[in-house]
């Protein structure tokens, strides 16, 4: 587990590098949406999504310079949904990864476009040439991440998550909803690795079925963090599921049942990546760090 | 002219009926949030972006199948903006095209949600094998759309437009603010048929610069139609630049000179388009719609 600790800190540090090299200041007033592009993109956070892109592609031997590419607009998208999700009209929250929320830190319009902004050039960095030399690879990475962001996807997960307030849902429901919500991006950086590597079905097949339960296990953990977490450690509101009437893994399976399940997913995760062997040790690791993760 | 609003008419049709088809409510509870994509997106509006799109794509020949993706695309994008441009934080319209806008009929977070649902999805509709046998001109339309939407493009020209209000610019600086916020997408409109029928580069530099001046036309008829048109015309709130102290091209240039300049600017775009002869024919008359429209 140290090499994944290390691999962690190091594919972060190349990604934040990358992206601060992509989101480019203007000269123009509108700089300010560009500077709380930057500002959400360098919170801090762990990096997990970026991580599982370049993992995955490393499977297949993709030079790193391509998938650190398709690393940093997934967490473009990624940090576009939180920007978006803390907004007062959705979860409102102040704080997130520790530091006021975009639209705190500059406002609500601001923080609207800064979203807006990332979204968009999450795409411009897929479609660029530099991403791979294959047209046909840039244009199913675009593809497999419009429907993984879109309304069939994260935004409609959103759309739930905000619909099912106050309201029993069953496990079933929530697990739908978490496949969109989360599940559908972090399947789309496995997923992304194997469009790069030009992986054949039963690779792909493999892949995702490692990043449903990898997904699966890191939200029941983050509802488990939510539910026993401190503010201080996780950098935002703790309990606030509770305080919203929402339904969780937590509220549904109990604080035992949650860690078992999210054990159990995340070993079931790990046996999906058979096929690949010893190459596949780093994810393997990533599936038991994401449930033992304090943050 | 008579041609002008027949082909008009028709191509919105078509891409209404095309928008239909692809903006489809998914079973679960998250149809929200397409309820209101669907419900911004067929909220009325000339197509203006579409025909653009189409008209420039048969100049080259283009598959009618082709070009109208593209424009579905740049419609959905459009309509994004306004979602967005219409919410509180933004704008704060509560009208758009004589109903309700979208955070109205539904609220804040839907509309935020399905602004990024449109947004993610124009993508979604162009990196799709149907848009174009061809993974090199679907990767450059989604790069160019990409371009002209981000920060650099759209969301940095909104950006402009909020931050200017109650203080002064000069001509310049409006110019610049709406090349982002409105030129910038129409400026694609136009090279998306250029790109899919792959043009020379006399071409589209042509249909670039035709682009530009229509743009700009464009925008200077807003103003003018918003400083003496009545709402009840115009399906949205009127004279509202004028509350929010915002520099126009009426406040700066006066009623007589924003009308010359229009006029000025359609005519000059027209003439762009020499080269491409009689077959331009729709495309001139356009530019002289745009200034004459009532809308």
């Amino acid at each position: 587990m140290d090499t994944l600790a290390t691999e962690l800190e190091e594919t972060a540090d190349a990604v934040e590098q990358l992206l601060d090299s992509l989101i480019v200041l203007p000269e123009g007033r509108e700089a300010r949406v560009v500077e709380a592009m930057r500002y959400s993109t360098f919170a801090g956070g762990k990096r997990l999504r970026p991580f599982l892109v370049i993992a995955s592609a490393d499977l297949f031997a993709v030079r790193r310079e391509q998938s650190l590419r398709v690393a940093a607009a997934v967490e473009m998208v990624h940090t576009y949904s939180l920007v978006h999700d803390d907004l007062p009209c959705m979860d409102d929250d102040d704080l997130r990864r520790g530091k006021p929320s975009a639209h705190i830190q500059f406002d609500e319009a601001t923080a609207v476009l800064a979203g807006d902004g990332l979204l968009t050039q999450a795409f411009e960095v897929l479609a660029d040439e530099k991403t791979s030399h294959h047209a046909g690879i840039r244009t199913e990475l675009v593809l497999s991440l419009a429907r993984a962001a879109g309304s069939h996807g994260m935004v409609g997960g959103q759309m739930m998550d905000l619909l099912t307030e106050h309201i029993e849902v069953d496990v079933g429901e929530i697990t739908r909803l978490q496949q969109l919500k989360t599940g559908a991006l972090i399947a789309f950086a496995c997923e992304a690795g194997a469009i790069l590597g030009k992986a054949d079905d039963h690779e792909r097949h493999a892949l995702h079925a490692f990043a449903h339960d990898l997904g699966l296990a890191f939200q029941i953990t983050d509802d488990l963090l939510d539910a026993e977490g401190s503010a201080e450690r996780l950098g935002k509101k703790v309990g606030k599921d509770k305080d919203r009437g929402k339904a969780t893994y937590v509220s549904l399976l109990g604080l035992d049942g949650a860690h078992q399940q999210a054990k159990l997913l995340a070993e079931q995760a790990a046996t999906h990546l058979a096929p690949f062997g010893p190459r596949a040790e780093l994810l393997r690791d990533l599936a038991i760090f994401v449930i033992n993760r304090g943050t």
